[in-house]
């Protein structure tokens, strides 16, 4: 087991995400963030894994709360939104940082426009999970538990 | 008619303008933002409509103040400067609220390098009006006011 | 001041608009071109601007049309319809003249397939205009008037 | 049945087939336009169906033609010739009126320089029959007439 | 007269034809491949021509029918579906085989995803017939009899 | 729930996995198909859920598998190994069947050659799970799990 | 010697051209069209050598002239203008004719945009001459004395 | 030495390769797969090396080959015809075996198509020979030869 | 000269490079940022140079920064991180202001990913220096002292 | 009148024309070098205009013959054979220089394969002749003779 | 048997090649150029063939060498080093001879850089071997040998 | 310390720069190369080293200078001219040899045309240096004083 004492996760929320279930909920569904996070913890106490959120518009905000993160989370799970496709800077900074980064996605970016189809963040990932609505938080969790071998 | 009341445009600038006057007058005229907005302000008053105006040089600023300004503006008159051309994040912004949003540009973006010749915004946004100088917010406001019947 | 006298305005409108009204009215609306035009002279009449209108669906004669016009016009309103994307021929025309020409739209061209996002047009005019239905005739008009300082 | 009374069906015929059987003769054989008509007039007579038949070498005339159809004709076979590979105003006249149009070729456009390649007509016909030499002309009437449930 | 006595005809469907009828009905149409035989057996009746039918989703089965139809066959009337685009060896097999094949497809394989726009068996073939729906086989075999001049 | 009675999961494995545990064990890992299936199953266990297992290096045998499938299965875990990259016939296939399918990858696709980051089958599944071994099934089937409401 | 009797040269100018010495004199230069016919009068004089010329802004009416021409010209000097970049008809025309053509330019079309150093129509002409003013046309007799050997 | 006792050579031909001797002879020549076994055979005997053979027309199958070979050959000489340049499939098997695998083509595939021009297969191989007509297979077995230090 | 009194140059460092010394080692070195700064102001000291610094994560803050320093510094040493290759904005930035801006960077950027490999700053940069380590810094302090002539 | 006096034009030859009259005389010719040579002094006797020739094979030695032309010649005519499309340092040179440079083929090099279709020298030549066999060298000359305003 | 007498065979080195043994073992081994002449020398033994060797980093110089080597060489094992992917010249000279000439590598060059897969050679060469060491100049002999029918 | 001794650098200038001070003055400025290597010279007295010189305008001297360098030089600071862009020789010539190399450019070659934006040579460089005119030079020698630890 690679992990800190007492275990945290941190779930990392990109832009325009704040707007969950108002915005165009045939692509985004129609929970809120904070329904969706209220179901991550729920999911998290079967493990005894504590959780922190964050949400921001901000690139660089972004950045620095997943340097931050690599200094007392175990695992990040991370959706960039928009950036997922443009943001070199994000890519460095999974790079940077120690701590296994999961990417999610609610929407399958695959069956959207072409220039979704290209992620510059998941190349430094452990591992991406798209398409599964909010449901893809708690896979991303589940991934982290078992690469951490939480499970047991 | 589909407005709030009372009806308030949100005219929003991206990064550099601020610069406006000083920075490359060749391209971008000699006016500073303040005077156009008192053009724009003068404009307004023919019709009774009220203004907010914002400027930043933060891509996750601007997407912060297109959601905030779907609760109380009726239209917006939106000139994205560099972000245009590789911005998802604020196209996604755009998409998710219900505010119609015009795109402007005070140069020709079509008669400069190739990489200002694609836009990620305009095609989420009414329309787009380019190269007019600073009377392209007038214009943008104009058809903001066509779009939303209020001409009469 | 950089006009004739007495000033013209020239609308020229490229293949297929000769159809508005009944051709795909969920992209092009449900307006006649007539319709059009009746609703551009009212707006001319503002500022004592007399106007002439062609339409064709030859680029040929659309080139003679804009050769001409630089005899008379002060400013040419031009939708070169599907010929903006692929005519040099055109661009070369509106190059050649020294009367401003203000390219306009009626639907947003960048809305809709790939091969319609890039305007061989563009970057020889004063500037563009696109989205806005019948209305963008009435903003490239307006544009015009900003240009040649009509407004009185 | 969605069909005009009596029943016509145009042939229109793009720039350079007025050369056929002169004009590279390994390519596009040696009938000529006119003995081509004669042949398509023998096979409509089974169906009883009338033909109009044109041929231009002008871009804005072949719009026009199809324009002029929409008003008279229940089916189109088109030979669009070289503006196959180039013209979106023919496309879009396509698009624009309501009769069925299919798309011919004398030779198989598939097997020629890549630019024959790729048909901006093609998406907005019924169908394309493409090689069969002048007997495209004859399964592309065909066609019309299972479409419009002619055959009796 | 370039064909073998007795004279058969060979209808070779591709990857997913035996879906049809069920599969994506508003792109494939609702009549099975049984109907659709019955059909083709109708329409060769009237030109006293056999016919033998084939159907793998295996691309290397495809190109077994085809190396042994060579030696029976007088035409071929082929719906290579997904393969088209992608089978390099399909073609060399078309190449290979001294019998004429036509390439059929049921639905206009222009208007759909960019992907499905290149054949890579067309340019081998005598010529494609593409968008007409199960009738798409009927023409083919109308090209075939054209071709082998067996109609009269 | 839109499942069937008694509910089987189908598990298809492509290419070349038939040699896991074996082949280049840096990429893939070192456990057999017949331990990860093990694995499965024991999950599976938890849900009541029985399941079949296929591998094949054939597509069009994966073609007939999908298939065959849509006739008991109420998911589909899919690991199409190098087809994923290639196959359009795959592809069609997985749109044809109505069963929900979900993409799996043991390895993270993007961090890998280029010609491996595009995914012909990714935007008509539900979704996609790509690097995390071989719980990537695991992921897999409980994202099925979610999607057929089958938790509880 | 290939040629017919009298000889006549057909010298063709494309669109645009009639504006000669008013349009964009920095990059065509300061005579009209008329002046250089003229000049190329006189130096054909050398030679004995009737011309006949046309100019059009009209794509299908160039293809037209050349048509023509086929019957009574030995030899043509063809500044196609901006079609030489955009145009498979011209280029399918010159090709159907079996009178030599060679294209001239005014300008050095490689030192311009890009757009402008691919030409439709070199691949079937005799030759090109591109970039040295009206005198590229005298040039272009040049080479036509040349090929048809009535250099005396 | 890096071989099996005894030692077998697995020489293994893709698709449309049964046909040699009858297809395209002016590209592949005019002996029989048959006559060119033999060849190889007498030529193997210098080195007291036995053979297999397999030719398939089958993706899989081939896959499955390679790795049934990896069991018993000492190394591979493999022509994979036209899945050369689209099979990562066949790809992945050559990397997955232990085996040293030999890439031959009887044509030149630089000098043909342009989508001959690229293998999929050749990184993965210790070498590739291409042009030789069926003396392309003996070089490959030569090239075995070196790599295994078998000639002395 | 052209430079401000007293003389400042501004050392601006972009995203990720907070982490310096702990962050991929082996691809940007060991020393943190604090010393290399340590480092530039001991070289400055022999030229009376006074230095600022500043570091962020944030694409809107450095230009912000960059907006502001065009008001008291004489050059810039930029660093710009991963926005090197994707921000505009950040080039209009360099653009707009008048000091002269040198772009550095650590590692050889050039050896890198593909997208590594053009920089959008460059281009509106006095010059380039790339590969050096935190060596780069003085480099381009050095290249900023002859640009300004103040070597003494 | 640009020009030195005496008046010397120089003729120079790229790589592989030392084999004109053996090489490839179907697309080359049959005259040696040596012929084409004299033919071009007889025609520069009209002009009482001397010549000095080179060829090479070596890249650079062409560049240092460029520069030392620049001495004493007033005009080039300059046949960069297949470097033409691949130097970027000939083009330099050409740019280098203050004598003007025309650039020649013997073949049109636009009708051949696609990478002859875009030269690296021509935007920095005053023009381009390609096509005339051995004549594009007199077609050379006599357009230098235009340009120096030599003619008489 | 196609060849002149005394049979002699060159063998022709490009660029960097003198620096075989030190130059990147890694890559290209650790024979030293003479040594692999050696081995060369003791095969060609066996057919009672002669040998010249010539290495060269100029492609002028190589260019040269192949033009003499066609008045007195039966064939040519040509290695043309990284001028394989950048030169037509070297193209030209070998399409220009009559010798056959087979391009041979050391190193595998489709397992290498993006920018190494394309050789401009190859289509005009016999054949290539790739991939083999110094043993594929042997095999590169051996290939000629077969060609020319010296096996005896 | 990882240098020979006694130390010198050796400065390799590629093709046209002999022309320096005459040659386009407005890119490259107005010394003679001569003058910048009495400045170089100069500079290197600061740290006892000597120096070498050799200008080329043959890309396969510069690659003999190169690999003779490898024997006695302790840097290399080289401008590749234009052949920075196209020669895959020089490259492999710098990755040849074990002294570092640094790459130098008189102008900042990102602000040219695009050909000029990608370099060959980067990658195998220590790192680049562009933009600052001739100091790039002095640049260049500090950076090798740093990698070489000579500072003192």
């Amino acid at each position: 087991m690679n992990t800190k004492n007492p275990i945290y996760f941190f779930i990392l929320h990109g832009p325009n995400l704040n707007l969950l279930g108002t915005r165009e909920p045939d692509i985004y569904g129609t929970m809120t963030l904070q329904s969706i996070q209220n179901k991550i913890d729920s999911y998290l106490d079967h493990f005894a894994i504590a959780s922190r959120y964050q949400q921001s518009n901000h690139e660089g905000e972004l950045i620095d709360f997943l340097h931050d993160a690599s200094h007392w989370a175990s695992g990040v799970v991370f959706n960039p939104g928009a950036y997922t496709h443009t943001s070199i800077a994000l890519r460095d900074a999974v790079s940077a940082i120690a701590v296994p980064v999961v990417e999610v996605h609610l929407s399958n970016i695959h069956a959207r426009e072409p220039f979704r189809r290209i992620s510059m963040i998941s190349p430094v990932c452990q591992g991406t999970i798209s398409g599964f609505g909010w449901q893809s938080y708690l896979l991303g969790v589940q991934s982290l538990v078992y690469q951490l071998d939480l499970d047991g």
